[in-house]
């Protein structure tokens, strides 16, 4: 990874959504390794933007607040930005069913539009797409490569999918340089933990925090695979300082498959707090339900040599110190349970 | 069929792109099996609404002009409809690239939108939708079964697809039920054939019928399948009489695969007129190009006892009679030749 850090120094980046989870957390990276960094933010209540999420970077970046959405402002801001991490995007499953519309704007036109403005303004940009495990839905077996038919559950997953395709198409035909990685579930610090609409760990983590009870649908036989958002940055770094991955879409998965059970014994093993309750699937999450699922990895690794480092335990153990050490910055008085 | 036929016996029925090329076919089979008929169509000039595709049905049948992305006028003309045949769309590959926001507009976000009209105001209908082949891309293998991934080369391709999956969706969701048919290239009377914009076939029959020059790309050895538009018209029939393909994307294939170099000998045979040169690749169209295609329609053929009956000599013979009778309803004087 050595080539791929020193790719960064005085390089101009941005980050779409860079005020959110994994934007934030790559923000440290960059500004770490000496890069120019620029942050595009909604901050719309609710969605995962939280300007504590770059405490203490203040002067070592800039922000600059905008909603993808705004297609002459994004012509204006990709213009000198050598890398953009194209992280913004509506990401509640649920929020998606309930106002399909919303997704689509943010997920699929802006996403649109981001490349268009690229191709116009830009066209020696590299595009880094944040997709997600999800546009699989129900795998056929596992573990789930990029051979598996991509056949979405819900909203979200429909619109990621479009998201990610313009990104290969605006690379292959209008050679604007693009890769999109199909994020598996991430966890870590900056996470959004005020409602438990955007993925369920995060929501977890907090409950084992506060001491409550974690609700586990079924009997937790059901196996995901959880990756901690240093990993995810670290893939991030590499995609968006080699060219050969451009064009194509890969898993970034995490560290090893974990059935809900355990994840949640091992969280409440870490916290020293929480406790769990099996409860029967609810009939609407039944619906969009995917079974079990975690990723293979093999062709980001290979052509990358990225690999996932942090344990769950580890990774579970440090979130848990830094939501203790911060809670009141994540967590509203009034809570938004839902 | 005897049973799918009768089903349509004072059924209420609509056909959004109803004034197109294969609404339009698909209304003449409906009218003579006695269904209550609503045409909806936009009009828009470039795209393929032609009010003598109706010629001598007027009194038949109903015609609402009007545009999907209307979603207010969308919720009213679905409210008393039982099947909706989901015809609307862009499909111009090339207009696409062009506008990717146009089709989006219409290729998406009208979809969510009548999807959303029937879950509101009409959950019982039943949706069949007009999907292609060409969200596959350049296939792994051939023959293309519904295996194979979802890899479109252009916007167009990416916005068919999530148009395609919003229907699953809502079927396997919301309970609005609903099925796509994966069309390959079809051919037959009432296709536009004004620009040559919307498919290679119709511009192909026109160029023939007024004695005019063909190109083909490369050799001619690239290989399709086609199937007559009343073959497609008798596969929505089915969809459309049928629970048994409720939340399924189905191909719907051609006679026989047959490559350029064929179908051109075959048309010019049947025209008695036109004439064929092989010219090198464009570098755009070889950007979007999927190499050979043809279908495996085996699991629509097997859920409805469908079959392609008209084979591809009979289907030119018949469309180049039709156009020939009516060259002036369908070629302005002022041609748009891109």
């Amino acid at each position: 990874m050595s080539d791929a850090r020193d790719f960064y120094r005085h390089r101009k980046v941005m980050i779409t959504g860079g005020l959110g989870f994994i934007g934030s957390n790559l923000a440290r990276h960059l500004v770490d390794l000496g890069a120019d960094v620029l942050l595009v933010d909604s901050l719309i209540p609710d969605y995962g933007g939280n300007l504590f999420n770059i405490d203490g970077l203040e002067h070592t970046l800039r922000v600059n607040v905008a909603d993808v959405r705004q297609a002459t402002t994004m012509n204006y801001l990709v213009r000198d930005r050598e890398v953009i991490f194209n992280l913004a995007g509506q990401v509640s499953h649920i929020d998606s069913m309930r106002d399909p519309e919303t997704d689509l704007d943010i997920n699929c036109r802006s996403q649109l539009g981001l490349l268009e403005a690229c191709r116009r303004h830009n066209p020696d940009a590299k595009v880094v797409y944040a997709s997600t495990r999800q546009i699989y839905g129900r795998p056929d077996r596992l573990p789930v490569d990029e051979s598996q038919l991509v056949r979405p559950t819900d909203i979200n997953g429909i619109n990621k999918a479009a998201g990610e395709q313009y990104h290969l198409v605006y690379n292959n035909v209008f050679g604007v340089r693009a890769c999109s990685l199909r994020l598996t579930n991430v966890y870590g610090p900056r996470q959004l933990i005020r409602h438990n609409r955007q993925g369920f760990i995060g929501w977890f983590i907090r409950l084992a925090l506060e001491n409550r009870e974690i609700q586990v649908y079924g009997d937790g036989s059901q196996v995901r695979d959880f990756v901690h958002v240093d990993d995810v940055a670290d893939a991030f770094l590499r995609a968006g300082a080699t060219d050969t991955v451009n064009g194509l879409a890969l898993n970034v998965g995490g560290h090893e498959p974990t059935s809900h059970k355990d994840l949640v014994e091992t969280l409440i093993a870490a916290a020293g707090s929480g406790r769990v309750r099996y409860v029967p699937w609810p009939e609407e999450a039944k619906k969009i339900d995917i079974g079990s699922f975690f990723s293979d990895s093999t062709r980001f690794q290979k052509a990358t040599g990225w690999r996932s480092t942090v344990s769950l335990k580890e990774g579970l153990t440090q979130t848990l110190a830094f939501y203790r050490a911060h809670h009141d910055k994540y967590v509203d008085d009034e809570e938004s349970l839902t």
